[in-house]
């Protein structure tokens, strides 16, 4: 409880330090950078910044506009899940996948949302009809955070949440 | 009550059919290029196409992805109220503001914002400790959205909405 190894220990903190620079922290364009240099989207394009605002946005919960030690490995594994989901509906790699397989993707992850909701996704997260995998993964970033926040208050698990209207922006104005 | 006057007599009519092309409506790519053509943005940068599709889902309140006329004119609108409304607090023309600069910007607008929230906003719009007028839009865009999905469901007006998942979900995806 609380007692965490020194992060000295792993294996991953020399390159954490590496990109985090001086600060200690990683923002959005370290992000990027090392996203794109790690060959994270191999034949994908890499990912746009707004997408690595985002990503930050999920894991910053003290608004401070960058990652820790502990954010950036959570935000490692989770993309490693997304983009194994996504591989496995683009089965042609064409670096895309359709509507009708975004909603196999987004059940298979657990999530259960209506065809109404469904639509509203679709719509804004797809080009010309397709979804690309850098808004797939904003997307999958969005609803993770959305969930979260709505979770996080949502101490009777009775599936409603009454919101102050303050307290509505703050969980959904920054994801 | 219901009876508007035929769109054919608006003399954006024409305008906005040339732009909308052969379905009749305004997607994010056509959006951008009338944006960038029509020289909107001024001396600032052109309006990013993740922020156009930001705007057309704002207004998209039957999730086609597109916008029609009345729409667009409604966009048009407030497109110019926070064009004048950056202009006001970027007095040098650098075409960013400071976050204390975003501060009072909200608030001339009428929201009432806490300060955690408010830092929120600008850790998430602002790059290199600025906002430019792009983000400032898209951020203008989120509010305005966010506000207006909440007072539609907030009929009492008592500044607090109980939301189930999926319907939360549905009002904060897409924007
Ligand atoms: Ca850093
Ligand atoms: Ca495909
Ligand atoms: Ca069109």
């Amino acid at each position: 409880f609380g007692a965490q190894p020194p992060a000295a220990n792993d294996p991953m903190w020399g390159y954490f330090t590496a990109i985090a620079g001086q600060d200690g922290e990683i923002d959005a364009e370290e992000l990027q950078r090392c996203l794109t240099q790690a060959g994270f989207t191999g034949s994908y394009n890499p990912f746009s910044l707004e997408t690595c605002r985002i990503m930050i946005g999920m894991l910053d919960r003290d608004f401070t506009g960058k990652m820790g030690f502990n954010e950036f490995k959570e935000l490692f594994t989770a993309l490693n899940g997304w983009k194994q989901n996504f591989m496995m509906f683009d089965r042609d790699r064409s670096g895309t996948v359709e509507p009708h397989e975004m909603t196999q993707a987004l059940s298979s992850m657990g999530y259960r949302i209506s065809p109404q909701a469904l639509n509203a996704i679709v719509k804004r997260y797809s080009k010309g009809g397709r979804i690309f995998f850098d808004d797939y993964v904003a997307c999958c970033v969005k609803l993770r955070a959305l969930t979260e926040n709505f979770r996080r208050r949502d101490v009777m698990q009775q599936g409603s949440v009454t919101f102050q209207y303050d307290d509505f922006i703050l969980c959904t104005i920054a994801v």
